[in-house]
């Protein structure tokens, strides 16, 4: 972890339960670290402070720009070992560093002495009050992490899953003037896979800039851009010939019947993204869409996006993993959950320039998976 | 184990891939044991032996009758670490000593070094040979047992439940005579459910005697032995004043529209067990049982079962596990998932008189998990 300690610590992550301040706040480099003779019960610790990730670029999308995202960084700590998670935070979805401290402050983890117990503690942190989805993730990571390194292996290993078969992942292309677009796809030469942010009516315009630069393989994010159908139908078909491979959220959220018309005349997959959160989400979603979009932030992590992955498995829909703007910490979490996906969105971290942590890298575009316990950042 | 050591290794336990015989066979009462200096490589050595195992009554389904059961008993070892896993295969459902053997003998595991690539190496093990469910399933169990106890931890905790949520145990009673029957529910008074089997026309009869000396709640599994849909709905009418909860596998298997009416006019949860066998079944008996049987032997094993138990989750569905008569082996790896079912039907080894293993036990009728490593057996 790059963050200074002393800075950590200094600005007093708030700790739930009453419970004093941890005297050792360090890094997620280790398992096991410190003496437990400063701990005084058996119960889960848990931390947090907020933080602002600094953007690389002004981020827009079809409904807004920003340069920054707030997050918040939790640690759980038990026994000498310490978890490290994170929520992130866009505006646009209603968390922020006000509603996720006070959601993680009115958490009594204290109460629970066993955190192999992920089932019932994460039923409790759900219960607690509603929505606050990426607060919850955070707690989901943390104890993901914490637990990792009791064991000392990866989620990816846990899971059973192999580390060579992640796939590449997309790198994000927001809506700009062609000049600025052009610069930043030379930017992202690295990337075998972009995505493409598109729905603002320079649809074509975007993609045509894309194509003067590279014929590498593309994905279109519509963020719900489009209204009418056939028109949508009649891009999609225009966008497979462009060497786009798959289409996001074409259209409103809420409109299922439109998408099942879209979906079942679609030459090219259709990803829900806005359209699903959380894993009961999942089967009502088979017919209006090809696949969904999995982000920990919006389903409060891991436990329950790797049941999503597993229910849209068995449904037959294709499984996509994404992020928000994040640091390492949420980006090499989902990471661990990659091998199994058809399409990989994770460079969250890679679009932020004060990343605290290191994790999973990517490497001539395809996540590379850290050979270390839990979430294996440090 | 309470196998003579000897006896298992004289009787020539097979081994895959023409490795040689494993120069300590023993027990799974522990993790890590004997030296590595013995193992020539890093790959998985398989090896395993028939078993024959004696049932303590007459065994009367509606279709056939048995005193006896064939399992293979399978061990897996990897760098000085030994996984025990088992194929319960009840004649009916078409596997024996021969195909385990034929199918056991074709794999080569020893092409794994890495035990934790349990995604890749079932699918190996999945394709190379069609059926074989109970075979696949030994393989399976071993291998999480193995896993288990590499990271020296039970499957329910890796896998984040409370052992305290186990649920009670159905005890089967099987179609006899009435003084039989009595006889058997008196043996049954530790049980705080059973599980009657019924459809051979003699149901009033059996829950009658039944409910002459007991009245704790009782499940019927029918065995497909009903053939009309108003008869079985009356007949669950009838049963439901009887203290009976739901009622498994009423009429045939493959007739989802009956299904599919019965279960909507049926007071009482329906459960498929019969007509469910692997993960690709479950979506499509939505609407058709209020729920379903999951059995290792059925389904592979452990890996598709945890899949199987969260998808029907996820469509709302309820769960049962169930096993076929097995040692302690397989009936334990089974109950580790059962602090997430509804019901459970984990008897299997306390019908039969010969166990080999000692594992999960009954205790005023609740299953109790072992706070051992693996699938919790020695």
């Amino acid at each position: 972890m790059k963050l200074d300690r002393r800075k950590f610590i200094g600005s007093g992550g708030l700790l739930a339960g009453g419970a004093c301040l941890l005297p050792l706040f360090s890094a997620c480099n280790s398992g096991k670290e410190g003496g437990e003779s400063s701990y005084t019960g058996s119960g889960l610790k848990l931390s947090f402070e907020p933080f602002d990730l600094q953007l690389k670029h002004v981020f827009t999308i079809a409904s807004f720009s920003r340069t920054t995202t707030p997050v918040m960084l939790v640690k759980i700590e038990w026994e000498g070992f310490v978890g490290c998670g994170e929520a992130s935070m866009p505006p646009y979805l209603g968390e922020s560093h006000e509603t996720a401290t006070k959601f993680l402050s009115s958490l009594k983890l204290d109460q629970f002495t066993d955190p192999f117990r992920l089932n019932e503690i994460l039923a409790y942190v759900d219960g607690v009050a509603k929505g606050n989805c990426a607060a919850k993730a955070s707690v989901d990571i943390a104890l993901h992490d914490l637990i990792g390194k009791i064991v000392d292996k990866p989620w990816f290993q846990i899971w059973g899953y192999n580390q060579e078969d992640t796939p590449v992942t997309t790198f994000t292309i927001g809506i700009d003037k062609p000049e600025m677009v052009t610069e930043k796809v030379k930017e992202a030469a690295p990337y075998k896979m972009l995505k493409v942010k598109i729905g603002r009516g320079t649809d074509e315009e975007m993609i045509n800039t894309i194509r003067k630069v590279t014929d590498i393989p593309l994905c279109v994010d519509v963020n719900q851009g489009w209204k009418d159908k056939h028109e949508a139908l009649d891009k999609i078909h225009w966008l497979k010939e462009q060497g786009v491979v798959f289409v996001e959220q074409p259209m409103d959220k809420y409109d299922l019947d439109t998408m099942a018309w879209l979906t079942q005349h679609s030459p090219l997959p259709t990803i829900a993204d806005e359209g699903v959160q959380r894993l009961v989400d999942v089967p009502k979603l088979k017919g209006a869409y090809s696949g969904i979009n999995i982000k920990l932030m919006k389903c409060t992590g891991l436990r329950e996006a790797h049941k999503m992955l597993n229910v849209a498995r068995a449904l037959d829909m294709k499984v996509m993993i994404g992020c928000m703007t994040e640091t390492s910490c949420g980006v090499s979490a989902a990471a661990q959950l990659s091998p199994m996906v058809d399409w990989a969105d994770l460079d969250g971290n890679l679009l932020i320039s004060n990343d605290p942590y290191e994790g999973v890298i990517v490497q001539n575009g395809k996540v590379i998976l850290p050979n270390r316990s839990g979430i294996g950042i440090i």
